[in-house]
């Protein structure tokens, strides 16, 4: 088989049609079409059928898609067929948040351990997790072989952490700091940004 | 002039064209490409020529955008060009976050006021914030004329609180509770979701 690239704007969409699925499968439903979807989704059936096309035959013309089937196949193509240990840095407002944040179940994630560097922070107990010391944060990652980091520190901190994750392995962050990240081109970085979420509601005010 | 209506996924596009501008601006740039826009965004300079093209003629061909002039300009269009007040509900960890968020200063919005039902919360001190009972909600955020929202409150009660808040006049909302929200078409909802970041990731790792 080929290795073709696959643009980053459809591996994008695939985790919100894997939403949208894993709700119809929770309300027991069995078959979808991109019609369905798209409306969902606010995304245009050809445009569905022909990003999943990218990856093979998943559903047939007039029957649809088979729900729970799909589910299967996006979950393989985005490699969540296995739980990703996730490792948070910074136990302030938002490392809370995402240390007891329901969402992550089901989904292929689970936080791990959470890191802050002040020291009247450092081994208390935040939910099940005790915030360990930011200053064995590489070792530690490192051999826990965790992949997958979820960034919640000062912005002007930001940077120099993001250096040192990548450092001790992290290949994935999801950055919470309100701050562009530099990295080299094989370490992933997302940004959860409130501010382009409301500018894109605004337009319909 | 006709009205057209553009896709809506044209629409979230422009958010993300506006913060690479706004990035490049305060670095004292002053002319840009869709070529280089479509290398920072991973998405390809055709697709931002034929998206921009939707509301007018922003550049030259061969002389490219004039970045200030963009900015204006996309500003206008997603109504950002005026100041919004934003409510935040639910005063948990989340909520403290928003309420101190830097990443909102310059890009059209403005927290104004913050509410919890918790009698322990009410009246207490968040940041430059006093605590709201959410009991006076509908009526506070209806006289101040507010139609921005962020949703910070526990999946069992955002449905609840989401109804409260359109019957208060609240136009966009967004939502941090990891649950999807019924809304009527008028209504704009967009979710924080970390889970599809992070899924979008590990398909590369």
């Amino acid at each position: 088989m080929t290795e073709k690239t696959i643009p980053d704007i459809v591996i994008g969409r695939l985790p919100l049609y894997l939403r949208a699925l894993q709700r119809m499968d929770q309300e027991g439903r069995q078959v979808t079409s991109s019609q369905e979807l798209g409306e969902l989704l606010g995304i245009s059936a050809a445009q569905i059928r022909k990003d999943l096309s990218q990856f093979g035959e998943f559903g047939k013309q007039g029957t649809g898609y088979n729900i729970e089937f799909l589910i299967e196949q996006l979950k393989k193509i985005l490699k969540l067929d296995q739980v990703w240990d996730v490792a948070v840095v910074g136990a302030g407002d938002v490392g809370h948040a995402l240390a007891n944040y329901k969402g992550f179940e089901n989904r292929g994630f689970r936080v791990k351990m959470i890191f802050d560097n002040n020291p009247e922070i450092i081994g208390s107990k935040l939910g099940k997790f005790t915030v360990k010391d930011s200053k064995q944060m590489g070792k530690i990652i490192r051999e826990a072989g965790i992949k997958v980091a979820m960034l919640t520190v000062p912005a002007e901190v930001a940077q120099a952490v993001t250096d040192e994750l990548i450092d001790a392995g992290i290949k994935a962050i999801l950055n919470y700091a309100p701050i562009r990240l530099s990295a080299p081109p094989n370490i992933r970085v997302q940004h959860i940004d409130p501010a382009t979420h409301l500018q894109r509601m605004t337009y319909y005010l």
